[in-house]
């Protein structure tokens, strides 16, 4: 450690985008800078989806920590996971490793899923977070195809057929084009019993269109998309309840049950935990996700040095609603915040943050995506053109570009999904092939919807 | 199924090298083939290794079983495992799916991991088998180093540090030089407290010499490499207990002590399960680690339809000791079975199986290797280019040899080891990242060491 030398220290909790970001940004500045991640990668979580669709494996989007920090020689990674913050003794408490006293302490360890209330239903309908995550929806996709060849009953056979993504935003309308393309494309011809292409793929959104942060155009032009590729799209409904084989759905006070051995959770998200723990600890208030609301430097009103920032902040200083949380916020937070410790250590200030919208772009299949560049709309293949490239370009390592680009590639014209691996369960048995819950989520994802800014 | 149709039913277990090669080969022959396998896709065994050491994906080297299969009309994957066989009513025992009858039965189902009768080493000393082993392992190899980064008791830090692999053939070999890499390349100036360089990787071999298979020049060479590249290598050495970081080792009736937290397991292999059903359902001969004694035609004996291939068979018709358990024998045996099974079809027989040997190869790591091409031994770089080239043309589909390729390239100049994550486990106690065993060993992995013939 650094606690002999006299450089302020600068204490980072959370290596995604917006701590990550803070952490580079800061290469150069006279301060000790400390990253503390419960994991030891960066995970492009834009991409994640990709894994959990067979496209991508889990390194091609991730990236060690170390390697990103490697040349930072003001810099340290501590894995570890944060259990409790004291601002007034200005420390931070650890799982496994003495407290870490700070100067100057950001939190940016993100959101985690949200079952409004029904954490029950989580064994049923995974969420899409970490890697593990991922690896699991992975699994539980491709063994549903493996058991429906399998099963003799057809309407279990149905069941096993039928994919039910809960959640119309960016990561369900990702998630529903690239089952289609699994069902339609990947799997064709692989089964002797099935046809992949007979599998019933439901997307179920609670307001009255999809992606709902995007304009009404291209929310219905990522609806028509969706169903001329076979996705059954449903509006206006609430999932009520969720059963290992069985999703309830109020529609219009019309309450329909769809049998569905697999059901991907795509809805909501609520602050990791220490946004509970800086509203305990730092009196700060907190929205109705958990998420702390910020000052307009991203400040915690009462403690100048603690910094909130990336998808656990609620920053409501811009617009009439709070920022999303999505990517480009999180890197902007995090190069804002590195900028204000060094002008502070010169005795100047900076003015209030401010988000520069470059735009939202979601995917929605293989040449289809919808971009909204504010003085343009764009839609079908170029839309997706700039996704792909929007995508390759923010890929933090070089290699892993090069990798996804060639996987891409090839993806492109073979359909091929060579990362269809059944892995993390040698048990033949796929009906228990249900997700692996035995881990909480981890503590410090910072979460970004899968958007990309361009 | 193909109950109803009146073609000959070829049935084969196990989708590694010899099954799967079996199968392709009987692509146009007029038989309905099923191939039986617990896991959906072909593992490329040889380069299990660089999973576990962090330089490839799961899915760089994997191959989806349905995929390769697709276009072989006559042929069904089925997703199982067998549990029993009756060879007199000719019929195959899943776990999961109705009997399956046959006329020709091919198993296919390797071995797996051995400790001696001393199977509460495993939790402590992982085996590499199964993708799950190979991501377990990489898990524990990165997870020390973080673990020696934040221990402050300097016995302790050493033994995180320090690394024994037990079994100097060709995968403990490949192993120990791949750590070696690890911790002088590829980790360097990723740490503040510890530098990976004083790592310590001790190779242990019970006989006199490492890569006892090959010829003592080349067994010479490859520990002066090893040793030159920082290795200590002790043969002679039976490992007599392995505890949670305590290895104990006889070294010509001395006892040495090793503090290590990381053991890895390269040594004994015995016959996966179906070895033992043969022998009772078969009244099979088999030799001391389990495998299933053949006949000259790779036949049970007095069961001419019931064959036995892969590493799972004692073959002992050609020169003075049985066939080693390596890909190319598999790959030979399995095309053999395929072109027997033709030749009876129309009456006529085929002269016993005959192995082709064209030579042996083994990896140290980076620009070194072992070869052994009968007229000429080689070794160095130009052993380690062939050996790299040998597998890339040997990976099965075309994408992972070019993902591989990529991969290989920008690793070799960078030696970067992108995959080096620590995942399947969120939680942030490194002291409990002892490898998941909560699986039993894969019943229908064909083995083969980290060898591959040119």
């Amino acid at each position: 450690m650094n606690q002999t030398n006299k450089k302020p220290q600068v204490v980072i909790i959370g290596g995604g985008f917006a701590g990550l970001n803070a952490a580079k940004a800061l290469k150069n500045a006279p301060v000790d800078v400390t990253l503390i991640d419960k994991r030891n990668f960066h995970l492009f979580q834009p991409l994640l989806y990709q894994v959990a669709t067979g496209t991508l494996s889990p390194a091609d989007i991730s990236t060690p920590l170390r390697l990103v920090l490697r040349n930072h020689r003001n810099t340290q990674v501590i894995l570890d996971e944060v259990i409790d913050l004291d601002p007034d003794a200005q420390q931070v408490i650890l799982n496994d490793h003495p407290p870490v006293p700070y100067d100057t302490l950001i939190v940016a360890t993100g959101v985690s899923h949200h079952y409004f209330g029904n954490d029950h239903w989580k064994a049923y309908a995974p969420g899409l977070k970490t890697v593990e995550d991922a690896v699991n929806m992975r699994r539980q996709i491709f063994a549903a195809f493996e058991a429906a060849e399998k099963e003799s009953d057809p309407e279990q056979q149905k069941a096993w057929l039928t994919f039910v993504i809960v959640g119309g935003g960016p990561t369900g309308v990702e998630l529903a084009g690239a089952i289609t393309e699994i069902a339609n494309s990947s799997l064709k011809g692989d089964y002797r019993r099935i046809d992949p292409g007979d599998a019933e793929i439901i997307l179920i959104e609670g307001l009255d269109r999809l992606l709902p942060p995007y304009t009404p155009d291209l929310s219905e032009k990522a609806e028509k998309t969706l169903v001329s590729r076979g996705v059954t799209v449903m509006t206006k409904a609430m999932v009520t309840d969720i059963k290992a084989d069985l999703v309830t759905v109020k529609v219009n006070d019309e309450i329909q049950q769809i049998s569905a051995k697999t059901v991907l959770w795509a809805a909501g998200v609520k602050a990791s935990k220490m946004g509970e723990i800086i509203a305990q600890r730092a009196q700060a208030k907190i929205d109705r996700s958990g998420r702390v609301m910020v000052e307009s430097d991203l400040s915690v009103a009462g403690y100048p040095n603690l910094f909130v920032i990336g998808d656990l902040a609620n920053f409501s200083h811009q617009g009439d609603k709070p920022l999303p949380g999505v990517a480009p916020v999180a890197v902007q937070e995090g190069k804002y915040i590195a900028k204000l410790i060094q002008k502070r250590l010169i005795g100047e200030t900076l003015e209030p943050f401010t988000y520069s919208d470059a735009g939202s772009l979601a995917v929605i299949g293989q040449n289809a995506a919808v971009i909204d560049l504010k003085f343009i709309h764009l839609s079908g293949f170029i839309a997706w053109f700039i996704w792909v490239w929007a995508h390759i370009y923010y890929l933090i390592e070089f290699d892993n570009k090069l990798i996804v680009m060639l996987e891409w590639g090839w993806n492109y014209f073979t359909h091929g999904r060579g990362a269809r691996l059944i892995t993390g369960e040698a048990s033949s048995d796929l009906a228990s092939l249900i997700p692996d819950t035995s881990y909480e989520p981890s503590i410090n994802k910072v979460e970004s919807p899968a958007t990309a800014k361009v």
